[in-house]
């Protein structure tokens, strides 16, 4: 399942050549009927946005936001490409939308992967109509469509969230350039829902800001990222209940990409409270979240909350240094650091409300109080190190200033993540 | 030499005890005379800065600049330690304060090291008689207090400037937590010069901003920088040549952090050209510095410039997509990546001006243009295996929107450097 659970939509994923070794690298989402369909997108703020960025924003102006299909390609971004990267994304788009009998701005593309270098002309068109000639509304082909916009990425990203009445499926990828200003990542999401364009716009705007904009593994904006949703109207109309929908299914591919950042042992949860103002509570979060001193020590184990009140003090936010305190948590039901959490890989439909809070399974252990250390008896000791060694990692910190607060998802930063990244693809 | 070859100046390293097995860690600089002279001192602007750095300032303001001596002490950092950090600061002051005759006030303190762990009680202060009755004015001493004052650093770090009629002499350390807005590391400078203590903190000032502050190894800013200056008087009045030989010692200090940046293999030049203002030049040029995904590829010998475009991109600057240029370039004197380069290491004596410019043994290979890579022959290919190669590498980025250039210093990230931080001290 993921982007064909909604009615009306249908999903292939085929290997164009793009990648080596004849691994999957194209996706294709499109409606059942050829149809163009409500569609609505968010895009990188970079100032160089790769060219599929370019077109698709291009697309949905042009076609007053009425999508009939998806193109994605991974293991080449099309971007630093010049005038020549925006042409051959507008043949990728023009062929699918010749195959589909659209016009050309009905056809999204996307693309993911190195950058500055020029897209293999025609390759991707060329492999659209074994795509299209496979295209199948079931949960085999979902999973190879979510399986080919991977990059560096482990596993596949999906999600079905199921509302009143209808449905909300989504696919996505991210391993690296993970970072705030939405930034990220490609997301391809599908519902029956029965809304309008300027209504999905905003609920996916709102989606976005509250997910994927809270995700910052590597504090890298891409040139690439982009979220697009299409919608076919084919359930009930969107009632109250859909704009938390997206973003419960937003956010749970948030979650699924900071588990499955590049090198990776942990996902982390910074979180700042007592903040005077929302804007302090998410630059101090966020000053945490991308701080590589703390993000190293989460890697190591490493209980230094020291870097973590260095962090907070370097990020331009007010703070009372004598009531300062830190906190360490874990999720226990995400497992053991280091090892896959496999209930939270799998695609799995569910409810569209946020996640409850507290939860059961969270342990807590004060590090420091009032500015400095707090004494740990024998207790907290070992429950220190149950925390250390989890798989969901929480820092709280507490500015003691006033009642905001905010959350920032990261992952920690391993050895492996600079060895991926410092090898040459 | 270093801090002793100015005349009217002292020094001694010694082992308090803070460090393990007996490593030096206690360093004392003082006046021959043990009277106060003028001083002038930079400070972290942290939000919560370090009980050290708390009282040196304030010290600072009530001696009216007058300063007789300096007590550093490495191995820990005493800043989130509350009020009986500050006390322990002020301890450690008036012990030297005594032993020398002079008010507390005329003693400043520096501390680096772990965070958030309180310095053992009296242990600095007790240390001090020893040390004091080292003090010496010989090269010999001088190397034991730069030794002494370092962390993870692996070789203490000095300069001597010989100016027209006066010598300006520093030791340093800093190895992690170097970053923007000054930040990152302990710095102690004497000279004989006869200059005011206005002029003394104007040339620190601009000295600090054009060289620590424009170093960036991690982007975390640390709680406790410090860099001091003392005058002794005992030279010829400072000429219009001070401040730039202030600043020449003060820049040869930094990239020898640089060059011994924890788990470093390289020093990374990033350069940004072509900016519409010195202020996007600097932004775009931390842009590079601080990123992750760049300084992974630096480690790996990776030319990836599309990262650096995305740095950019990301970096909230002025730039013409369609005229975007890369550089990469070597100056081939500081040898092969991952090795350290001995010239450089070795304290020497230079002169007062600024480095010529072009150097003879720089390398470049123009990697991309117009936006787009630019096409590389044989020779080029070459050019850029040994640029990739060496242990000093720069990367220059053209914005394409105007005049304007800056440069920030930095290192790459490597696996050690994960290790090294993610492993509890």
């Amino acid at each position: 399942v993921s982007v064909t659970a909604a009615a009306g939509f249908r999903a292939a994923g085929v290997a164009a050549g793009i990648k080596s070794d004849g691994q999957l690298d194209c996706a294709v989402v499109a409606t059942v009927s050829g149809q163009p369909v409500v569609a609505a997108g968010c895009f990188t703020t970079h100032a160089t946005p790769a060219a599929p960025v370019v077109v698709s924003r291009r697309h949905l102006a042009q076609s007053r936001q009425r999508v009939a299909g998806v193109v994605v390609n991974s293991g080449n971004a099309n971007a630093a490409t010049g005038p020549a990267g925006e042409e051959e994304a507008e043949r990728t788009a023009g062929a699918l939308a010749g195959l589909l009998g659209v016009a050309p701005e009905e056809v999204l593309v996307c693309s993911t992967g190195i950058i500055g270098v020029p897209l293999p002309p025609g390759r991707v068109a060329a492999a659209l109509p074994s795509a299209v000639a496979g295209l199948d509304g079931g949960p085999e082909a979902a999973r190879r469509a979510a399986s080919a916009i991977l990059t560096t990425d482990t596993h596949p990203k999906e999600v079905v969230v199921a509302g009143e009445g209808y449905v909300i499926g989504g696919m996505a990828k991210g391993a690296a350039m993970l970072s705030p200003r939405f930034a990220t990542m490609l997301a391809v999401l599908t519902t029956d829902a029965v809304i309008d364009a300027a209504e999905l716009a905003d609920a996916l705007q709102a989606a976005v800001a509250s997910s994927f904009g809270r995700l910052s593994v590597d504090g890298c904006q891409s040139t690439n990222d982009t979220v697009l949703c299409l919608a076919s109207g084919q359930g009930r109309p969107a009632d109250s209940t859909f704009p938390a929908a997206l973003r419960r299914a937003c956010q749970h591919l948030a979650r699924q990409m900071a588990l499955d950042a590049e090198g990776a042992t942990r996902l982390v949860v910074s979180r700042a409270v007592g903040a005077a103002t929302p804007e302090d509570a998410e630059r101090a979060a966020r000053a945490v979240a991308d701080n590589a001193l703390v993000k190293a020590a989460c890697w190591g184990g490493d209980p230094n909350w020291g870097r973590v009140v260095a962090a907070v003090g370097a990020a331009g936010v007010r703070l009372d240094p004598g009531r300062l305190s830190v906190r360490y948590g874990a999720r226990l039901a995400t497992g053991v650091a280091g090892r896959a959490p496999a209930a939270e890989v799998d695609p799995r439909v569910i409810g569209p409300g946020p996640e409850a809070e507290p939860r059961e399974d969270e342990v807590w252990v004060d590090v420091a109080a009032g500015g400095i250390a707090r004494p740990r008896d024998a207790g907290a000791e070992v429950r220190l190190a149950t925390v250390m060694g989890a798989r969901e990692l929480l820092i709280e910190v507490g500015l003691g200033v006033g009642e905001h607060g905010a959350e920032i998802l990261s992952a920690d930063l391993s050895p492996e993540y600079v060895r991926m990244n410092g090898t040459p693809s």
